[in-house]
């Protein structure tokens, strides 16, 4: 079927197939676009604060429908940590509506001049951003990621596709329909944010086939949610698979300093994506085994390399696989290096490629490792967990992404946009 | 097999498949990009120079090998247009080398401040630009984008592997042996600029499928070679297909130059992708037919719709495929339309989003044109024929994207780039 024929008929096909129902929501989402790509600042801003009153007034609805998915929860066996993903409750839910309001106030990057020139024979030239497109969101657990994605597609111009987790339906139904509900009252498309309406999984294949209806998925969630859209998508895709995060202490570190930001790097949340993973301490570093105890005594396990593990009863000897894993967890593996060039080296090879830092008080090491290291994110003397779109004042982020593509690092409003020479001409042709 | 067993062994090992010859391949060109991406500008500009000057000095070699491969074109019937873009003679090649040592002055965008803030905490972020990494080029034809390519992907910090049309294989051979020999005299590797040494196709498809070996593909030639790369490519791929593009002549044209720019759009080289496909007449615009009779005079064949076969008998009728095709040749489609909104629908049903303009004296309608028409290139009252990075002003270019991700309209230096963030800090723990 094409776009027309849904468009013709009151009311909705009956598709009978996964890429049929996203043909459909993709051409619906492209007319969307199209307007949205032109509508003002203050209309999208409008929707946006009409669709966070809708959240806070649908409040008891929503909370109705997350406890039935946390009742289908608990009765499939999730694990609390999951259970804990999908709870909503009145705090969580304020904070879904505020946040959609902040989006609401960030700086529209629709319009935006990028940079302007004016050649030899008086053309001007201005590079303008404009919106992607039509984003597709394909993620699990948490149902605040339908109002946060949405806000942020909707604030840069795009139209939304979600595709939620299934653990996650009714959460996801009663908040997308709170979000319509908010749109209505204003002149912008129903179709500009949309809720793929079936969990069967066919649909997700189709939304990565989706080559012209949609023109970038974004993953929420874990890692085998991301590698499966990494390996199928033939559309592109803006994420990070893993957050294999280094902190390299320097001989020239400053000892407190160094035990502060080892243990915040790795302690402060274990579960989030900028949290460390190995430390590495220079050889040539005085105090490594005050960094050891001091992780030890706020509760993370140490895995050590042999001059680390001889430094303690406490410390674990490391195995081969340690250095390449993302514990999310109150884990470190820690490796002695041979100053800044053992410490590039090994970042080299296990790096992820999101977030790595250095402690050191010696600017020139410090400038070399910023230039020499090769992630999204690199850091001088602050802890990797300030990798997020808040903390770089982004005001949101749709995700953080470790390809080389488009955007790297915090994505937020300016990566959900591409840009497109404007050409101001008095009749010039080209000899 | 991996980088490390070909780089022990003194010979090249044999390679039994396209696929492990592309892999040792590329794994060269990740150590080269890696030393590339800390080389200074001048350390770029100098081995590009002397690529150059070896182009030069090499220039009866690199002629008699090209003579090889046309005399093997003629045998093997390549069409005189064909023979034309494979052909090189002294100028060609003087300009050869010189576009190589023009970019070796162009400004280097490697380490290039995007922007830079100061968060409340005291960190300092700034976007700093580094290469993407590893680039591959696969074209066909001329034998020039060898030298083209490579001079770009150096000076923008990045390894480039290259892989030449069968047709050009010894002339392509010859140049590469020349900008090596640049490359020895100064400390960049080798593997910084490789040609893949097979004309198997199955070179071709290990290079598309080359995820996480290879950064991005960009095709250069026609739209069969385009079309299977964007088919095939696992790889990110930059490039456009069409250049379907449309001049669109409002009810407030001036007439003179409405049929200046209608010329120099659609004649001045029919052949390039800037070329003008399409006109579309406002139906009150006054003076159609000296439109349509110029074109005529200049030696163009014209297919109209009904409006405006009615105004000539020396206009053909335009079937529907007519809106549709890329003629590249003296053809060109005239369709009548009702004014800007005609003009916006027809381009949004048929444009291949390259480049399209309007020629109006009435801002207003200019300005909409320019906000609505949603391709990498829109231009007012200038000739779609300036669609070129050189025009652009930016020295150079590897080619022109239509596609919505990284980098869109002419690519050059900047384009071949991503960023990373820098965070600069004073011992900041997240709270």
């Amino acid at each position: 079927m094409n776009a027309e024929t849904s468009l013709t008929l009151g009311d909705p096909p009956r598709l009978h197939d996964a890429d049929a129902l996203i043909a459909d929501m993709g051409a619906r989402a492209r007319l969307a676009a199209k307007a949205l790509a032109v509508a003002t600042t203050a209309e999208k801003a409008k929707a946006l604060r009409a669709a966070a009153a809708e959240l806070r007034m649908r409040g008891a609805a929503i909370l109705d429908a997350n406890a039935r998915d946390m009742e289908a929860g608990r009765e499939g066996g999730l694990s609390s940590a999951m259970l804990d993903r999908l709870r909503l409750d009145e705090n969580r839910l304020a904070a879904s509506a505020d946040a959609v309001e902040a989006v609401a106030a960030l700086p529209d990057p629709v319009g935006a001049e990028i940079d302007r020139t004016v050649r030899p024979n008086g053309m001007t030239l201005a590079r303008v951003r404009v919106p992607l497109g039509v984003v597709g969101i394909i993620y699990e657990s948490r149902p605040n990621v339908t109002a946060d994605a949405a806000a942020l597609g909707l604030m840069s111009g795009n139209a939304v596709i979600l595709r939620g987790g299934s653990e996650a339906v009714h959460s996801n139904r009663a908040i997308h329909a709170a979000l319509a509900a908010g749109l209505a009252q204003t002149g912008l498309s129903a179709d500009a944010v949309q809720l793929v309406p079936t969990q069967d999984r066919a649909a997700v294949g189709a939304l990565l086939r989706a080559q012209g209806l949609i023109d970038i998925i974004i993953p929420r969630g874990g890692k085998g949610l991301v590698a499966r859209v990494q390996d199928e998508a033939r559309v592109p895709v803006l994420a990070h698979l893993d957050g294999i995060n280094h902190l390299y202490i320097d001989r020239a570190a400053d000892p407190a300093r160094a035990v502060d930001l080892a243990v915040n790097a790795k302690m402060r949340r274990t579960g989030v994506c900028g949290a460390t993973e190995t430390i590495l301490i220079d050889r040539a570093y005085r105090a490594p085994l005050v960094i050891v105890d001091a992780l030890i005594a706020a509760g993370c396990e140490v895995r050590g390399d042999a001059a680390i593990a001889a430094l303690s009863p406490h410390v674990t000897p490391a195995s081969a696989t340690d250095w390449d894993c993302e514990y999310l967890d109150a884990i470190v593996s820690i490796a002695a290096v041979d100053g800044i060039e053992g410490a590039l080296s090994h970042i080299d090879t296990h790096s992820s490629r999101h977030t790595d830092a250095i402690v050191t008080e010696d600017v020139a090491t410090a400038e070399r490792f910023l230039a020499e290291v090769d992630s999204a994110i690199v850091m001088h003397n602050a802890s990797t967990q300030f990798a997020d779109g808040g903390e770089f004042g982004l005001g949101a982020e749709i995700g953080i992404a470790t390809g080389r593509l488009h955007a790297r690092g915090p994505v937020a409003l300016e990566g959900l946009t591409t840009y497109k020479w404007l050409v101001r001409g008095t009749g010039q042709a080209r000899p």
